[in-house]
C-alpha cells in the first residue's frame, strides 16, 4: 500500500504551535516532510526573495520520524525549495500549510503567507490545503482545529484533490463539541478600515504602523466569514488562475 | 468638467524609469498622485508589513504638478497607505501600476508587486490597471508601452471600469509601429524550471539562490503568453475573488 508523502509549511515559524498541531495529525497519515519559515512572516502574502541568498538547513525539533528543514524565506520560498531540493525525486500527495494563528477568511487569503504557500504547492501540481484557526494567541486551542483538519486531510487523501486544487479552511475557535461542521462556502467581500495608527519617533518624525479593522460587507449566504459566524468550520475551494471570465467577455467587447 | 484623479504607483521603486514613463502618461489625462516604494520591492507578491513602522515622504521629483510620496514599504503598503493618508478625503478615479520592468503575464501576476499593488487599489474599489514592458532593462524604450497605456487609460476613464476591476496588462519588447494592436485575453498556465542557483558561501556553507525558467505548456490561443508572443498587448481582466466555483460544485457534495 503506498503510503501518503505530506509536505507541511506555515508562516509562523516552524516552532510555532500551530503547526506542531498540524505535523502531528499529518504524521498519522503518512510520511512526513516539513520545510517552514525560521522566523514569523505572517503577512508576506505571495512574496519571493530575489535578491537574496537563502539557507535551508535540516533540523531536528519533530523527532527521528519526521524530515524538517528551517528556511531563511518567505513562505513560498520554503514550498519552492522543498519541491526543487528535498522533494525533488519524491512527488508528494499533498501540502498542508498552517495550522495559522488567526483567520485567513475572506480577502486575507491574500495576503497571508500560510495560503500563499498552499498556493505555491497547488501551483506546483501539489494539491493543497491551508488551515487556519481564528484564534491568534500563542497557546491557542488547536483540539478542534486538529479534529477537523484530520477530517479533511483524510478526505484529500482517499478522493484525492485535482492536481492544482486548493482549499481555504478556516475553524472557529470554539470547543470542539461546539462546532458544527464543515461547510464549503465562497470567499466573502470585506475590506479593511482604519488602517494606520500614526506616531511620532523618538526623532519627532510621523511614522505609521499597519492596524485596521477588518468589516465582511457582504450578505450572502453561502460566504466563509457566515459559515465561521455561525459556528462551521469553512472551506473555500480557491484558484491561482485570477481570470475573470465575465470581465473579458466586457472588455473584450469594447476594447480592441 | 471633472478633472480625473489618478492614483500612481509600482514596485521597481519611485526613481525607475518606467514610473517616470507611466507617470509622463497620466499627467495628460488629469490630477496624479504618486505613492511608490523607497527601493526596488519586486516579487513582493501581496505582502503587508506587520512589524515595522511604514515612512511616508513627500519627495519633489516629477516637477511641481505631481505630488509623490515615496513610502518605505511594499507595494500593497504604498497603496494602503495612499488611499489612508494623502487621498483620505478624495477617491481616485482610477489606480495604474508600472510601468513594471519586465513580464507580469500568466502566474507571474501572483509574485508581482506591481499587480498587487494595482490589485489592492480594486480591493479598496478603486478601478486598477497593472501596466508591464517584457524588457527587464533598466534602459528599455518605454515608448510602445507608452502608447498603449495612453489608449488604455483613455478607455478605462471614459468607459469606467466596474469599482474593483482589474486588468493586467503586458507589452511586447518591440517598436510601437510593430505591435499588431490589443488582446483580451485569459491568464496562461505556466511554471518554473530549475529555480535554484546552489553555492557555497566564503565559509563554506551551502546557499540556494532563486532564478528559474519560466515554462509555458498552455495551448489555447486566448492566452496572454500567446498573445504577447504573436505580438500583442494582452490585457487580462482579473479578480481577487479566488473562490473556486467548479470546486465548490465538486468538494460542497463529498464533503460535509
Amino acid at each position: 500500500m503506498h503510503q501518503p508523502l505530506i509536505l507541511v509549511t506555515n508562516d509562523d515559524g516552524i516552532a510555532a504551535p500551530g503547526i506542531r498541531a498540524l505535523i502531528a495529525v499529518a504524521n498519522e497519515f503518512g510520511k512526513v516532510v516539513v520545510v517552514a519559515p525560521d522566523s514569523p512572516q505572517s503577512g508576506k502574502g505571495h512574496g519571493i526573495t530575489i535578491s537574496d541568498p537563502l539557507r535551508l538547513n535540516k533540523v531536528d525539533i519533530y523527532g527521528d520520524d519526521i524530515e524538517a528543514y528551517e528556511c531563511t524565506g518567505t513562505p513560498v520560498d520554503c514550498v519552492k525549495l522543498a519541491v526543487h531540493i528535498p522533494l525533488k525525486n519524491r512527488k508528494p500527495d499533498l501540502c498542508i500549510s498552517g495550522i495559522n494563528h488567526g483567520s485567513n477568511a475572506s480577502i486575507n487569503i491574500l495576503y497571508s503567507g500560510t495560503m500563499a504557500a498552499a498556493m505555491e504547492a497547488a501551483m506546483e501540481g501539489i494539491p493543497s490545503i491551508g488551515f487556519s484557526l481564528l484564534d491568534f494567541s500563542f497557546d491557542a486551542d488547536f483540539r478542534g482545529a486538529q479534529a477537523y483538519a484530520r477530517k479533511i486531510i483524510k478526505f484529500a487523501l482517499t478522493k484525492p484533490l485535482r492536481p492544482g486544487q486548493l482549499l481555504n479552511v478556516n475553524i472557529p475557535k470554539l470547543p470542539e463539541a461546539e462546532i458544527k461542521g464543515i461547510k464549503v462556502c465562497r470567499q466573502a467581500k470585506g475590506h479593511y478600515t482604519e488602517e494606520f495608527a500614526e506616531s511620532l519617533d523618538p526623532r519627532g518624525q510621523k511614522y505609521y504602523w499597519l492596524t485596521g479593522v477588518f468589516v465582511c460587507n457582504d450578505d450572502r449566504t453561502d460566504t466563509d466569514i457566515r459559515a465561521l459566524e455561525s459556528g462551521y468550520v469553512s472551506v473555500v475551494p480557491s484558484l491561482f488562475d485570477l481570470t475573470d471570465e465575465k470581465g473579458m467577455q466586457e472588455i473584450g467587447k469594447v476594447l480592441t
